[in-house]
């Protein structure tokens, strides 16, 4: 047998779109000793979960729970279980995440239209809103923050325009939840899907989703309860067309997540563990201080790097907070400096997809990674790294500037020392 | 905001069929601080993982990592890669998890033909063969282990059959991995879907598969490049028809988890850390020694609850190694005597599904959990709740037998003390 030794990895600091730094007493949640899952105390936690996803993604729905998997099965569940084979989605893409949309509603069967937005911006909602009148799709399903292009979309008017035109409104919010603001209700968004790896700090490998009694219904008609499990008494075939999958029938987990508690698989023990308490860290905080405590970061990153004369990447006025997207400069190859950022500070930041990769660099301020250490840090490295690259920068300022939004917000002052004249 | 209390759920001896016990090595590896995905540190953890699920499985596939998910996720990547809308699918059923097996299969829009066993037996491989010979089935799809009925199927006949007769062969051996036998090469098994939370002690939410060249050749087929990530001058359209899927889509994880390094999902980090120290566990303790520890607990759980006057369920031929079913008493409510263990004992056993509902336990001997003080604990414990349902059992005599059975493979024996008499 070859030898496998300790798991030691180097500690990171993660200022990527995620996954990025964990909360140490998310950490220490995962080596808790785990339950059974149908232990009362078990399921007790498991609607202690859904109470706090509505909290976070501020809905009165009943269903708020997670899926088990990553970021893109909860975009799975929720679209293989909402779209019927022939149903005609309607996705605006402005990123990657967008085309992602797109590809999952043609593998469920949908008849997909989309629409496509030049990356570094976004959709004014009267486009999306106009074609939406033309076409009548029964499904429109958007990206909220789109971090390959760090913008952000406005959502509600066209939640309010997918509901006078009977559509259902399916949302990626992947990105921003537990980083700025998503009112699942107020936006009239009939099924959301969050991250756990952005901002909430938690382990990729589970995804909070939280749908409506419209999209309830399109799932009840759809309904089937699994083989070796059905009562030939209570359980009636659909009405609907089957969901395609078992692993992300809603209709299922929801019997699973409700009180019937009907067997379905085994709940992720260890990953629930992380997600409450990471859920029980942004109560804690507080939603407003929360996305406060981002915006703040994302000023201080920013001006930090404006100051080291780096161009920003998009149209400022659809900025994703939680992500900001640099140029990397004229002659510079963006691979050797996150490399070097890496191998010597320790520091990963991330690059772009398609037409963006090598041209963009990527730098998260998400979740317990948005922390004023960890923003001074990636901006002192980044600049030692391009001064190693020969790039032209104004050296010196990036970390004073970042401090001086930090020293303002605080409202401290650091006196010239005496000694030192 | 309502208050959320610290996570601090109660210590319980888990003898379930899974999830079991998780190992303190698994639980703190989980609490590790995580990488980035594509740190070169975390693909070194990724292969390493990828090394030694093949020697767990027994393989020589280039393929063979985990799938983020429960283990119906693997199950269900397996299938809808492998398996075309149209394919003829046969699955022998002798137990719930057959008939999961077949609605996974129907939902991929195969064809499935179905064989059913009586719940406590499993198939004669000749009947089975019989069957494959007249249908022709494209794909058969079997359970290695039922947790259901507590039987195992001897797989050999059936897989040498597929190879000749040109059939894949998918096998579920989430109950049996690193618990008992699974030869994939010998066996000649095309694709195989192990469990995390069950013989190799680690939570819920990840599932290790493999699958072969033949395996791969249809999935190769079907391979379609994600949107927003497609490059036209290297990623071709795919011959076969498209896999329904993009999170279970096998021809886009393996260029996750091959040297290409494609981005799909994010892998869940804390749960292959998790996956790793799991594995290492098994390697260290080496295949055949594991598997006789399990032996051993079995025959000690064995010749208490025989001692004790309790009926096992099933055909003792066919037993699985890992769980043992025991028919609840007449007159005896099998829900009371669970409750009462788990609310007095802190110790978790099983009922069954369907036809064996509230007329069996299921205990497991599984993984970390598959210990003498487990087994010990739980016999003593099931003794004092059935004396107190008034239930006809001989006291005294199961926690003797059980000890009998350890000391005799141990070598040691108890004087009686002298000071006693």
């Amino acid at each position: 047998m070859r030898k496998y030794k300790d798991l030691a990895p180097s500690l990171r600091t993660i200022m990527t779109p995620g996954p990025v730094e964990v909360d140490p007493r998310v950490l220490r949640a995962m080596a808790t000793p785990i339950l059974g899952q149908f232990d009362p105390e078990f399921t007790d936690i498991m609607n202690e979960t859904m109470g706090m996803l509505r909290e976070v993604f501020q809905t009165g729905n009943e269903y708020a729970f997670p899926i088990d998997g990553t970021s893109r099965s909860g975009i799975e569940a929720v679209m293989v279980s909402l779209i019927e084979p022939g149903d005609k989605v309607l996705v605006p893409i402005y990123g990657r995440f967008g085309h992602l949309l797109a590809e999952i509603a043609e593998r469920c069967g949908a008849e997909v239209m989309t629409m496509e937005q030049e990356w570094g911006k976004v959709f004014d909602p009267g486009q999306v809103i106009a074609l939406m009148k033309r076409e009548r799709p029964d499904v429109v399903a958007m990206v909220h923050g789109e971090t390959s292009t760090g913008r952000m979309q406005p959502l509600q008017e066209i939640g309010r325009a997918c509901r006078e035109l009977d559509a259902l409104f399916i949302v990626d919010a992947v990105a921003t939840i537990g980083g700025t603001d998503v009112r699942v209700d107020e936006w009239m968004i009939d099924a959301a899907i969050g991250g756990t790896q952005k901002c909430l700090s938690v382990p990729s490998g589970m995804v909070p989703i939280t749908y409506n009694e419209r999209a309830e219904a399109k799932i009840r008609r759809r309904k089937q309860v699994e083989r070796g499990l059905r009562d030939p008494h209570v359980d009636l075939s659909c009405s609907g067309r089957t969901i395609r999958s078992n692993y992300f029938d809603l209709s299922q987990l929801q019997d699973y997540w409700g009180p019937r508690r009907l067997n379905h698989h085994t709940e992720a023990t260890s990953m629930l563990y992380a997600l409450r308490e990471g859920l029980r860290l942004v109560l804690e905080e507080g939603l407003e201080q929360r996305f406060a405590r981002h915006k703040l970061q994302e000023m201080a990153l920013v001006a930090g790097l404006q100051a080291m004369g780096l161009l920003l990447f998009g149209d400022p006025d659809c900025k994703l907070p939680v992500v900001t997207c640099v140029q990397v400069p004229e002659g510079i190859s963006g691979d050797s400096v996150m490399h070097m950022l890496l191998s010597e500070f320790s520091v990963e930041i991330a690059s772009s997809f398609g037409p963006l990769k090598g041209k963009i660099w990527r730098i998260g301020t998400m979740g317990y990674s948005s922390n004023q250490r960890n923003v001074l840090h990636v901006l002192g490295a980044l600049e030692a790294v391009l001064i190693r690259h020969r790039a032209k920068i104004d050296a010196g300022r990036a970390v004073q500037a970042a401090l001086d939004v930090y020293m303002e917000a605080k409202g401290t002052v650091y006196e010239a020392s005496a000694g030192v004249r």
